[in-house]
């Protein structure tokens, strides 16, 4: 589940040749205008995208994990790469692993410890260089973790109840009663960008609303607390870089997810890879063919070839032609596996040296650590909090 | 508004002569019983009243105040005299300036700086030792901060919601949207307590589903999380003191209230004391008795003579007799001031010396980390989050 990306910059500033939206107003019952339109987001979004191979020291990216279990193509295809694109652009970068999170609906951390090295591990294989992104554990950071009183005080319980995430956890959650945490989530959320004064976080449009909220966060807080450097507020309103990654189904032809059992795991073996793309679901047309709406299974596969493969999923469909089912599994594996070999190969050797990854996290945790207290000395002296 | 008092012991236990009563159980709905009967809360409290005196090294106390103004009477008799008793019979204490409760309910933060050095003044010339006596300022302690985080998810919004100061907030802002930092305030109040493993909290008998929400959070912590230590839990369940303090209204007879300014404040000159003493609402009959109930107005000037005095208020009202409202008045003028007055004159000197008053809130914020750094190891070693 990607939470967002954070880069570090000597000052923070929109980009030069970006008009600079204005924040959202509040509507007239004091509620948030959480919808700035998707199609002005949209439009920012692409501006940003454009501007990022220009200008990229000007971007400042967080993106995070829950860890849950292992990541998968899943995360590969949907964040990882584009994590790994926006790093080598010369962004900088900050990669939450969000373990406080594992406990917003659930009674145990479960097997924290491996999830989290394990994510380490897949991270740098797939190439994120901790060197230019720092990846750190949520709860090593405890001036980020602070930011959560000043910034509750600026939500209304009814804000963060509109929220989609925490609407849909209740809906989800069958009675079962939602937790303190759950119900604040939008706020850590909040802290996790503005800590390190992210101003771009690559998000899908259902998250639009998350960045919304930590834009209205932004806002309130120079306006009832005002700032520590009277030229600037504390905290800058960041943008959403809209995600356009294809939405990858998981082998059963359903949403992608390790509880269901239908996901290819980044760190996973070639053989187990192979049987697992052969039990996936297809159709009884022997012709392979790339539409999403009505061969929603073939399709996937096809597209997960393409992705693979870095090519087009019509070509890949008329390559494989009359091939069927069996052709089409065939060429999936080999093209996943391909991809998947160096990384796996590297991850094999991360996952040997224990001692790397938990000193990758170390410095990480204390690049974070620096960051977020010299951002709470910030939050305090505009609070006249220094004592 | 008093939060609450916490000691320091080497290792936290139970008096060895007071039987340990069981936690709180929860209905069968899963909502916590949070009403342990007043009966068995009392009892509870007088046995400990009772060992304090022959095991106070057994305690550990926290109490606090939210620095929204100056200090006074009401708090000095209500609390801090207490506290200063509870330092002297050798329990060590925590007390927490909280300055991030000023903004639960309001837009800034006021006059912040001088009210929380204003306190520092006011605890020092009442009596409480800096060395003996933890004095620190909420916002300087992210490690009791962060507890936030793992506490919010052994909470459900419900029993948020069911907490008394909660309720009456919602009903007190007449529409107002209730921040999301009011709504969590009991989580941070259990975050005060259990940081420095309190297990001993003064508090009114309103505030005693706070510590029901503490003792719950305690639990749920072990059950949930487990343990650093295997042998003990992480947190002890804290036991409320019950204040033996008489209530004491405002010159005006009704509640007394820094924002109806019918206070004296401890730091005020003995002039404007005799002043506002003049202006207190009494009733026309000349004979001086001690009735709170028929003569609240009478009977609270009594009431604060006899307790500037030390004396029992039925003497003090005998020996004014039919001194009328003017003798009432000009007795209990004298022994307000006189008893202020050694502390205003240390009051004096200590708020010419802002040096001092920052050393000591320097000193008081270094301990509380340290405390509460240890205490977020233990946590994190628990919930398996140290990497």
């Amino acid at each position: 589940m990607p939470v967002a990306h954070m880069g570090k910059l000597p000052a923070m500033r929109t980009a030069p040749n970006l008009e600079s939206l204005s924040v959202t107003d509040e509507a007239e019952d004091g509620a948030p205008e959480l919808d700035r339109s998707l199609a002005a987001s949209q439009q920012r979004s692409d501006a940003i995208e454009a501007d990022l191979a220009v200008h990229p020291h000007n971007y400042r990216l967080l993106t995070g994990d829950r860890p849950t279990g292992r990541l998968h193509i899943g995360h590969y295809f949907g964040s990882i790469a584009n994590r790994v694109r926006l790093q080598d652009l010369g962004v900088t970068s900050m990669l939450v692993i969000a373990d406080y999170q594992v406990i917003y609906d659930r009674d145990g951390v479960g097997a924290l410890q491996e999830n989290v090295l394990s994510a380490v591990a897949d991270y740098l294989a797939c190439g994120i260089d901790p060197a230019r992104t720092t990846i750190f554990t949520h709860s090593s950071v405890p001036a980020l973790n602070q930011l959560l009183l000043p910034f509750l005080s600026l939500v209304s319980e009814s804000e963060l109840h509109r929220n989609p995430t925490v609407k849909e956890e209740l809906e989800h959650t069958q009675g079962r009663a939602m937790s303190g945490l759950m119900l604040t989530f939008p706020v850590h959320q909040a802290a996790d960008i503005l800590f390190g004064k992210a101003n771009l976080v690559p998000v899908g449009k259902d998250q639009l609303p998350h960045i919304e909220v930590t834009r209205l966060i932004a806002r309130r807080f120079d306006e009832r607390y005002g700032r520590a450097d009277p030229a600037r507020p504390v905290f800058g309103a960041p943008d959403a870089l809209l995600s356009a990654a294809p939405v990858i189904l998981g082998l059963d032809g359903t949403k992608m997810s390790k509880s269901r059992h239908n996901t290819i795991e980044i760190g996973m073996g070639a053989d187990e890879t192979a049987k697992l793309i052969k039990k996936a679901k297809t159709d009884s047309e022997r012709h392979i063919s790339y539409d999403p709406q009505n061969r929603p299974e073939v399709s996937n596969l096809v597209l997960l070839t393409a992705l693979a493969r870095g090519e087009e999923p019509a070509a890949v469909a008329d390559e494989i032609g009359d091939g069927g089912g069996g052709g089409l599994k065939k060429a999936c594996t080999e093209a996943v596996n391909e991809m998947l070999a160096p990384i796996r190969q590297r991850r094999a050797e991360l996952v040997a040296d224990e001692g790397l990854l938990r000193q990758v996290l170390r410095e990480g945790n204390e690049r974070a650590n620096e960051v977020a207290d010299q951002t709470l000395l910030e939050v305090r002296t505009a609070m006249q909090m220094i004592y």
